[in-house]
């Protein structure tokens, strides 16, 4: 085994003393931290509390030893809770076997994908999903997540689950058979929770509300007054125990599989990457991959749920010390421990306390600024934004996300389909050519047209490119010669290249000849391959728009020579 | 009613009578054409033959008065009689009278969504289907079209039906119950279609061997020795029918509907674009989505099936004379003549015979070169024709050319997300910058570093950027400053902007400055817009290497300076 395939040889072999006291005290914070989280996210799930606490054990110590990161913080975290119970309640019932029996299974899935993308190196497809898509979806997906928490404040089981208007709809028409305790008990966690995260922020907020509670139920015997409590929490560590694979389910849970895989992948490494820029090392995201899915399918076998890397987690290990993976392990242990002496503790935790924490925790989340934001830098990022934030909101949680792809894909293509195209002029003093509609004074010949594309050119643009040619040579009556500035074209396909060739054809008709200026080389390569070399030799190899200038006025000279 | 929204006012209106020597020829002899072709690609689509010539009616009038191209000959198709039989017979079954509704419906749902894209002019949706896709998946296409037409000509009903593998297998194991007539018939047509196409393409081969075997199955009374032929062809033009729409049906018939609307459409705007080049007059893609749109809506109310414009009839349409939309209304006038008084002469047409006009009509669309001029220019666009051509082959229809998009933006995500950086040096001759790798005798600065990224800069290719500047800056230790040539950046999102000034505080921590040269107008809009003008107005604004360079030489003469 070397520390290429274990990445923990290496921190451990290397571990310095100086860094323990760090790594203790992360870990315990973060353990304190995970305990209610893991709690409130296994509900939010749609799972016994227990399970959250089961998936912060053997999920870490898997990450811990394979993970590139040393800081990231892997468990339950709310987004992927939610994808959890947006895919599996279409199949099953939340709270029966069968329900826990599929999220085994989902999780032993996504865990394959992960391993798998990660083995064939398919990290980048996490770029299917652009950041005004995740954030659209994220904000929306928190304003769900929040409101599905209602009922455990407002102590009464609505039917409405997943849209969000139904359920503001029946907790309004319903408010009459609200129970005054639960809503007392969630409003002033949220309250403390706020003030704490304010005003003292070194304390852990979650601990303190889920003890300050647990306190007043167990004295008051509130679960008596209409108190939702969790109740028997099993003493112990998680078994073993096999997921159960049917072809039926595997089919049923592959495009939420799918889309936690990625989702999840795209927190997890998108955290990583920070803290890993700001102390300067780096994390591999295909072997974060492989780390995040030996995490996940380790999880599968000891009655975890899916998890992945969390923000606000690691952004507390990292900020309580945490030096190594060392941190997580400890938290491991810790929760542990708690599972096997201290699970009597939580009997009394009300259900709207883990609300509570919910509704907290992804109120952050929520970030219309962003979208804003991005309406005043482009236009079209942040119709995306809106398009996902609305789809998820009305359509639903995994639609939402579809559709925010497919947009953003059509705003892609619509753009590489009408790219900018600039008419150059020559500017004398700075020696550059620049667009003549920014800079007027760019001196223009009259009998040459300086055109440079700023795009890829490939079968779909090359009508609007010939088609802005016709326009501009229209215009421009004594064209003899068309300089196409190629320093903007990255890549060309077979189309286009035969395409060009065609329009050449078709304007030598008409005498006007093209150059190619500042072709680049991955692009001379192609056309080279396409048997430009031979046939256009002197048009192509043009290294700068002055250099085709002065074949063109050499040209000139030779032509007026050649009238004598 | 202008002639903007009727594009036949403008042909009409000018009509000059030497144009109606061409357009009558042209319509005469498309209409032999599509006589023939229309029954066996109708037969093909699992429906009537009869059908196929109805088709061959009111949608061509249609389109007549409403497309913007002259010679686009519009009509059943073989690409798209495959893909109707592909979507329809997965929901009932070929030859029942739902059936025939349910095509009706198809109909009218694409010329729905035709129409839409036009008005909402989406047209340049066709580009999500590339160049590679479309061939591999024509190709793919045409093998199982031509095989699916192998139980007329062997006189054997195949239980086998869309998967190559299968119609192969079945048709050798069951060699022996092959009827030996059939065969005959159908071998003699494709040898005489070939034979008519290669040595006197001016003689419409369909038409020779439909007359020719009509006879000798009449004379011969053949159908009593097994063979299969038409039969009765109802008389009468088709009567007004109103497609059947049920919730159910609609939401089946969704994704093969929007199939067959960009399918259909690209191989029609792919041909009038031809010849539209070649007549020195302009489609527009838009509009030709309203005419094909209206005429397939048309076509659904009188018992058509979905038509679009058609590579071989435009082209002999074409190639016999057409100079207006005259010539397909000529076309479709004969048709209907066909249809009020010459339906008997077809009762004695062999099905082998329309077999073999499908098999000779398609072989041509089987494009293997391409594939291997792909690979030669392209290695990712060779991959991406073989994925969709064995997909389309194996897995099927609909799923291939799903299979074919998917791939493509695979592929075009992982190369934006690992674009081609180079690190310039100065050719002192031609004054211009390059890359070292190409150019090893360029000048380099030992402190300045001058890199060009070839790709427009989000959110997913930033870490990889990052990764090649540190990369760089680690080779070259004196590095002091670096410019970023900006020439290939033809766009940026508003997280790279962000990522580019983190980077940009990182490097400065360690004394290194950026300096940004050849910004294009559109870019630098953006980062005026994220503030930069203001912050880094110096910086960004060199209007190529060599400014960015001199700035640093006029910088490094005052610090040297400033020693004294």
């Amino acid at each position: 085994m070397s520390k290429k395939m274990i990445p923990a040889l290496e921190w451990i072999t290397n571990y310095k003393r100086a860094d323990l006291t760090g790594d203790l005290s992360a870990g315990f914070i973060v353990a304190i931290m995970l305990i209610p989280q893991g709690m409130a996210y296994a509900m939010l799930a749609g799972l016994p509390p227990v399970i959250g606490l089961y998936a912060s054990t053997i999920p870490l110590l898997i990450y811990a030893l394979l993970g590139t990161s040393r800081q990231l913080a892997v468990g339950p975290v709310a987004m992927v809770s939610l994808l959890v119970l947006a895919g599996v309640s279409t199949i099953t019932e939340p709270g029966t076997d069968e329900y826990i029996s599929f999220v085994l299974l989902l999780m032993l899935m996504i865990g394959v994908i992960q391993l798998l993308m990660g083995l064939f190196r398919l990290g980048f497809l996490v770029n299917f999903l652009s950041h005004a898509v995740i954030s659209g979806f994220t904000s929306a997906a928190a304003i769900i997540i929040g409101l599905s928490q209602l009922k455990h404040i407002l102590g009464i089981k609505l039917v409405a689950d997943k849209n969000v208007f139904n359920i503001i709809f029946e907790s309004v028409s319903r408010l009459s058979e609200v129970n005054p305790l639960p809503v007392t008990i969630g409003a002033l966690s949220i309250l403390l929770l706020i003030i704490i995260k304010k005003f003292v922020p070194k304390i852990p907020g979650p601990l303190v509300v889920v003890l300050l509670s647990i306190m007043t139920t167990s004295f008051f015997q509130l679960q008596g007054l209409g108190v939702s409590i969790v109740g028997d929490v099993p003493k112990g560590l998680p078994s073993l125990s096999l997921p159960v694979l049917t072809v039926d389910a595997v089919i049923a849970l592959i495009p939420i599989a799918i889309a936690i895989s990625l989702i999840g992948f795209m927190e997890s490494i998108a955290m990583a990457k920070a803290i890993a820029t700001k102390e300067k090392y780096k994390v591999i995201p295909n072997k974060e991959l492989v780390g995040l899915g030996l995490a996940n399918i380790g999880g599968s076998f000891f009655a975890g749920y899916p998890v992945t890397g969390g923000f606000s987690r690691s952004a507390v290990n990292y900020q309580s010390g945490a030096k190594t993976p060392l941190a997580t392990m400890i938290t491991a242990i810790l929760i542990m421990l708690t599972l096997l002496f201290f699970t009597e503790v939580f009997y009394y935790l009300p259900h709207a306390v883990l609300a509570a924490i919910i509704m907290v925790a992804v109120y952050s989340l929520i970030d219309i600024k962003e979208a804003k934001h991005l309406f005043k830098i482009k236009k079209a990022d942040g119709w995306t934004w809106i398009t996902t934030f609305i789809a998820t909101l009305t359509i639903g949680i995994e639609q939402g996300i579809i559709v925010g792809v497919v947009f953003s894909l059509v705003v892609f293509i619509w753009r590489s389909a009408y790219p900018h195209v600039a008419e150059l002029g020559f500017l004398k003093e700075e020696k550059v050519f620049r667009n003549i509609k920014r800079y007027p004074n760019a001196e223009v010949d009259p009998e040459v047209l300086i055109i440079r594309v700023d795009a890829s050119l490939y079968f779909a643009n090359m009508s609007f490119l010939e088609e802005k040619l016709s326009e501009r040579v229209a215009t421009k009556e004594q064209t003899k010669w068309i300089i196409l500035d190629f320093s903007g074209v990255n890549a060309i396909d077979a189309v286009a290249i035969h395409s060009l060739e065609e329009i050449m054809t078709d304007y030598n008709k008409s005498d006007i000849q093209f150059l190619f200026a500042n072709v680049k080389g991955p692009v001379m390569d192609l056309l080279r391959k396409a048997g430009w070399g031979d046939r256009y030799h002197e048009k192509i190899a043009h290294l700068s728009n002055q250099h085709a200038m002065s074949a063109i006025n050499n040209e000139k000279e030779r032509l007026a020579c050649a009238r004598y």
